[in-house]
């Protein structure tokens, strides 16, 4: 069950789980925290973590980010009066600044437990290593964020179901199992990986993907109006993260190199083999056959539900456009019993009806269409 | 407003639109029309037709897609009594089967507009003008589709709001009236472009985006399960058509190579320029600058409202998951009187909580996020 309190109003308020591994202050609460970085992640962190009575602490060189995520309610812009008591520091900030801040971090809070969410690990944990190394820190990765930047879309539950990795292995010490629990406390799910089995892993689920996607995007630049007014779903889906922010972009990817190029290449030579082909006798063949590779690796991807390839029936259901029909809308799926498990809504654009799809489990398909239909809507399974 | 008639159960049912420019039969109804091809296209044209009063004939050389467009009520499976009778035939067949049947079907039926839905123009056009032409023949392409094929995923409001193009020029004189008034009236939204230049369009906005997401797609077939758990929803928007049918794509690519080959070639070069950068020092710079030249033709698509740029204020709301919240949701957002433009929902597995995200009118976010918080809901900006 969740809270109907506002995010950060009771900062007395009990954490979700245990804290017997807790970095916890001297006084028993949930103990002070020092956030680096006020964006997306850093402020969404401070989010969860002031809700569950963490005193948060946040540094940012960026005043305007700073002053609003303190407005957001992601903790204060003051210095914590007792480095001492400082438990947590997390470095939130982008990659190339990360292991220079751990060693300094390090130096100005000795009893602190240290992570950071840099979306690469390897070149970190060897600069920091290089630096003399850091037996506090427990590098990570909370996989969250999409395309957006800066605290204006930080949201305390934006760790809430999504993976979290963490650096390290079964001997990794009361440090890592510490960082373990505080994340499992925001709701993400750790997960612990080599510093170079992220750095793969993510060449493959994210930083490809975002180099692709950007490519693709790239080429609309130069083209009309009346081309571009054809567009559909499909080219939209497929460019969404090409408004990432480019230059923390460059910085991933380019400490990431060996990783992405590894999955670029094959990329590349799959678009190469297309594109020699296209004009001749084999274009045909060699296009589906790519078209057939890819629906096989797409199928592989899990479904939205952390790691089950969860398949839900789709019920599409004709609305009018005009308020108060979503509300009809659910009222009948709510008297039907139905739980809804995602939805879509779609728009006609210049016409008074839009197309909802609920989606839910494959039992309840049969009779929520046929409840839907008996109360007058217009389904389509 | 939309009709609360089941689709297709009334056929003595007013069109939406003026019939003066529609072919129609002598009895004065919206006439005789025979569909080739019963997938998802031919099916829901069919579906939106009989809506309309049309009786339409379906034919399919494929059985089971046939048997399940004419249960669907996308028309019968006879052939039409009275040849004569018929003035429209829609050939709704993959590419390369197109321009035969239309030499064919103009044989068949003398007193028939023909019709094409193909995803690429130019090699038909030129193929019918090679068989003699076919001055009945107004070759078109409705945008719409998605991932889907076969007629279960048909709908009769599948064109609604669609760019539907039309090939020909002012002068292509009656029939080329008459076509544009039959999408009209299944609420699409008719345009007229070349057959190259159409296919330089598609190249653009369809073929290309599929064959990168394909390309992405195709290279998470020899990944492991614990990679792929960390996917998030970047990726799966990137490889959401690589769902397509391999053979379909196979078709449309293959016969629109030039145009498909002028689009790749600058992907390919943009991807190959980063490949090049990666693991030397120009690597984060060259990232940075695709990046930012993809934000910029991300941020040229227009938006989803036919055309028109429209930008849309989020509103996040955080909802327990069960049956019943989303009704909730939406009498709260009904009884502020505000009209949803577009809807997200996202869950957190393994959480009891759900997030929707409200897309609404500028104007209108202030007014819905301040009623709902009153009403007690979590609610995010």
């Amino acid at each position: 069950p969740v809270s109907t309190d506002p995010v950060g109003t009771d900062p007395a308020s009990e954490p979700a789980v245990s804290r017997a591994h807790l970095p916890e202050g001297d006084d028993g609460s949930a103990g002070t925290a020092v956030i680096v970085g006020s964006g997306l992640i850093g402020a969404s962190l401070g989010l969860a973590l002031s809700a569950q009575g963490w005193r948060v602490h946040l540094r940012d060189v960026a005043e305007l980010a700073l002053s609003q995520a303190v407005s957001l309610g992601a903790g204060v812009s003051t210095p914590p009066s007792d480095v001492q008591a400082v438990s947590l520091v997390a470095i939130c900030v982008p990659p190339s600044a990360v292991a220079e801040l751990v060693v300094e971090v390090a130096r100005e809070f000795p009893a602190a437990i240290i992570t950071d969410v840099a979306s690469v690990k390897a070149p970190i944990v060897a600069a920091v290593k290089q630096a003399g190394g850091v037996e506090r820190f427990v590098p990570g990765h909370p996989m969250a964020g999409r395309e957006l930047t800066g605290p204006t879309g930080a949201r305390s539950d934006l760790f809430e179901g999504r993976p979290w990795v963490l650096i390290g292995d079964e001997a990794s010490g009361q440090a890592h199992a510490s960082i373990k629990a505080l994340i499992q406390s925001v709701g993400a799910i750790p997960v612990t990986m080599t510093a170079s089995g992220h750095d793969a892993a993510v060449a493959v689920v994210s930083h490809t993907p975002q180099l692709i996607a950007s490519a693709m995007a790239a080429q609309l630049g130069s083209v009309d109006d009346s081309v571009l007014d054809l567009a559909g779903q499909g080219l939209r889906d497929t460019t969404r993260i090409a408004a990432s922010d480019p230059h923390l972009w460059g910085q991933i990817v380019g400490a990431n190199g060996s990783a992405v190029a590894a999955v670029l290449d094959g990329v590349i030579a799959d678009l190469q083999s297309v594109r020699s082909a296209l004009g001749s006798q084999t274009a045909a063949v060699t296009v589906e056959s790519l078209v057939q590779r890819g629906r096989e690796g797409q199928a592989s991807i899990p479904g939205k539900h952390g790691g089950q390839a969860a398949r839900y029936s789709a019920v599409a259901v004709v609305i009018p456009d005009r308020a108060g029909s979503l509300a009809a809308l659910f009222n009948a799926v709510g008297e039907l019993r139905v739980n809804i498990e995602d939805l879509t809504l779609e728009h006609s654009p210049g016409q008074p009806v839009g197309l909802a799809t609920l989606f839910v489990s494959p039992p309840d398909a049969d009779a929520l269409s046929k409840g839907l239909e008996q109360a007058g809507w217009i389904v389509h399974r």
